[in-house]
């Protein structure tokens, strides 16, 4: 059986009460804004300082076919922080599947067992194919070189807070977009979930060998933004009110790319920043970051940078999640309901 | 220390509150049916449309010495669904273990973080061992050619559901049983556990090398009930109530065994069913199946028969854990009395 | 990156609300006693008699960056008991980490999902380090050579339960210490907690190559106790009112050690405690032992010895670990307050 061949059918419905959530097309400007809305409810809970218990009872499956800890744990415990409770596998493998056993049978089977699912997998569309064998809503955590739709929205959150605390907003914002642009996932959801703001100027720069596909300068355009490409990135951040990094993943590079990429010193450091960048600019970057010596990544010395939100976007992460569960068991209006006060002590 | 050698002393007591669960031979049919009552009552918990709390503050050890992924999580899911907490080792060696700490200082020591214990393990009667040095009681979830006894309790409470829903009950019911009648543990106990009911006729087909011993031929009759040996699928499944059908598990064939076997096509399709299945035919599957083609199981080509039961059945898995849980610590009075209404939408 | 370097800095805070534990060098005498009553108060929890509650909604990482399942275990069922739910990340290796992150980032992005961590890690001082980047309590699981605070608590809360069960207690104590005095770190950090403690007599002995170094006779004698080498486990054991036995650690042994060290028969046994001891010596172990033939440690055949508290030391370790996590969130006195009876059965 081929597991990379993407699901056929209509695209999946609006992400709503009772929905599966496998990509961000799911949301318009309305229902995004709803979900932002709610995450932003749900700081205190976040923050440990209130308690939710809206989901006591309910069972959530998380199922990552590929390690990525940090998202495992990050959606795991934003459903703990609704009151409910977690089974987990880790693993690389599921046993029965193993045995021949089909995605449809694997999904339809644990999807007996929860609530609600969350899905990591390494094939593109194998979530998708997982979500229509599944009793209950499933949440993509990420499927190879496809969607990641909550990395998407907190990288969205994030910058719509960072810019609110700055008398700013999306629309109108001017977006630096460094590091790899090709195959950075990341950074092509980012463009395209941002399209559903208005008048945003994107200013992207990496190697040359990991260019900007240009598929994604006409969807930029095609949404009313506009893209440029620039030859540093002194340039590419002058200008901007969000500087968002990415890593080069070169586990990801063929040969030939890492030839020709010849990768050097820092992405993005401080002497860079006090050079070029506004003091005001907010630096994002979806993490980890790869803090060894000529790593090219953004270099710890910005960690005192006072726009430096990359902490926060992490952080927020939690939040959406928690808001992303709300809205797919049907429970966003009761859960502000359902806070109080949390009796422990709280250092954040 | 061989780990292989059956424990020794008394057969376990009678199932109940404050015991073990090792095998099904603890049940009779009056404790049986209590159980399988208990788990009715659980279904719209297990369907998460009414939420339990009893074991609040309660904590189970899930201790999978081998993977068993749906095991696991439908034994975790079903001590969520009751209140409890769960904690969980999912590798195949315990740390511990490989510093020569015995059977007994294990269970001893992991015994006094719980209050009830999973344990799932490769070899024949350790978790019995298990259980003589635990402080709280043990459910065997499977060890080796062993027990699987909550395995055995689904399938009866499945057929007992699915016959129920038809005007029928096990009570005279006619059940074909096919696929690998010499290896399958599921088949042995399936057959040892219906010798609680009377008038049961069995009709089992299965490839010559792996035909039913004859113990189990003498073990049906001495329950009084009776068993015949067919040539075909169709001449097994024409008068069958219930198609019990099982996955050939080629990692525990000999080489000799597998020369002899020759397997190609399916155990059962939807055009063997057509021509000699009655239209009201309950089709159950201890899953996984192997959907591969020439895989020799029941194919996914049957999925829209009606009398499909193999997704109820896994679905009630979570069912009967949750009653055994109840009846082994003691709450099987009090989980009914606990219900209320979930307050997150259902999609099933 | 060498990750092999103690932090740098100032010692630690003293343990209390909000703050990290990462060694027991953060209590005095007056800490330490309310820490070892507030665990005695939380008994009936950790037998599942009561129920507590007030870490409804709370919850835990549980970091593991090398296996110790029953630690690990130990922890997690504790936060449990308290009423939190836990995150957990048992493999060997941090995904994110393999990538190039710092701890540091590993440290703020997993701290920022939970209320507190428990942190495991082959490296002497990491968690030192870990703890640096959090943003909530963290408590050292382990270290490899280095802390590992919680055992050394429920070694100490052991001693006194069962001193006190035969109207004695540490103060005045005559405590042997067998085995591997050399690398044991369990026996390093006995010596130096019970320097809390007035007129301890310490009475240690192991094979010849695995002596205790000189500067634990110094740490001992400058603390105000006393310490004597024996030549025989007899001369150690006979006056002792605890008989403290540790598990040498083959793995740790260099290959000129292992020439040196000849190990055969048992470290003790019913034939030595017959002989040597006192009928009313309690006899310690910090577990795993191994109970293989000729490994040199604590006999099985001791089982039954009246004295043998190793399993109940084991117990104690998930009610030290409660009162950690209790005074860690600032709970402590709210503990006792929301105790409630469980209303399952207990075994126990």
């Amino acid at each position: 059986m081929s597991t990379d061949t993407p699901p056929t059918g209509p695209p999946p419905p609006p992400f709503g009460p009772g929905q599966h959530l496998l990509g961000v097309g799911q949301l318009d400007r309305g229902s995004l804004g709803g979900l932002l809305d709610l995450a932003e409810s749900l700081r205190p809970v976040g923050r440990g300082e209130q308690v939710c218990r809206v989901l006591t009872g309910a069972n959530l499956g998380s199922l990552f076919f590929e390690p990525s800890t940090r998202t495992r744990l990050s959606f795991e415990s934003a459903f703990h922080r609704l009151g409910g409770s977690v089974v987990s596998t880790t693993g690389f493998t599921f046993s029965s599947m193993a045995k021949g056993e089909s995605i449809h049978d694997t999904a339809r089977v644990v999807s007996g067992y929860s609530d609600a699912l969350v899905v990591r997998h390494p094939d593109t569309g194998s979530v998708a194919r997982f979500a229509e064998a599944s009793v209950v809503p499933v949440i993509n955590a990420g499927d190879g070189s496809g969607e990641h739709p909550s990395q998407s929205l907190l990288d969205v959150f994030t910058m719509r807070a960072e810019l609110a605390a700055r008398g700013k907003s999306i629309d109108g914002a001017t977006i630096a977009v460094l590091g790899d642009l090709r195959y950075g996932r990341t950074v092509h959801s980012l463009l395209a979930i941002l399209g559903l703001f208005d008048e945003v100027d994107f200013r992207v720069f990496g190697p040359p060998a990991l260019a900007l596909p240009v598929e994604f300068f006409d969807l930029v355009r095609a949404s009313g933004n506009s893209i440029v490409e620039c030859d540093s990135v002194q340039e590419a951040i002058a200008p901007a009110d969000v500087i968002y990094c990415t890593r080069v993943q070169k586990e990801r590079l063929s040969e030939e790319d890492e030839q020709e990429v010849h990768l050097e010193g820092d992405l993005l450091n401080r002497a860079i920043l006090d050079e070029a960048a506004g003091p005001e600019s907010v630096i994002m970057h979806p993490l980890p970051r790869d803090s060894r010596h000529d790593s090219f990544d953004l270099s710890p010395d910005v960690d005192e940078w006072p726009g430096l939100a990359i902490f926060r976007q992490t952080d927020n992460g939690l939040l959406i999640r928690m808001a992303i569960f709300s809205v797919a068991l049907g429970v966003a209006d009761r859960v502000l309901e359902d806070l109080r006060p949390a009796p422990w002590l709280t250092t954040r």
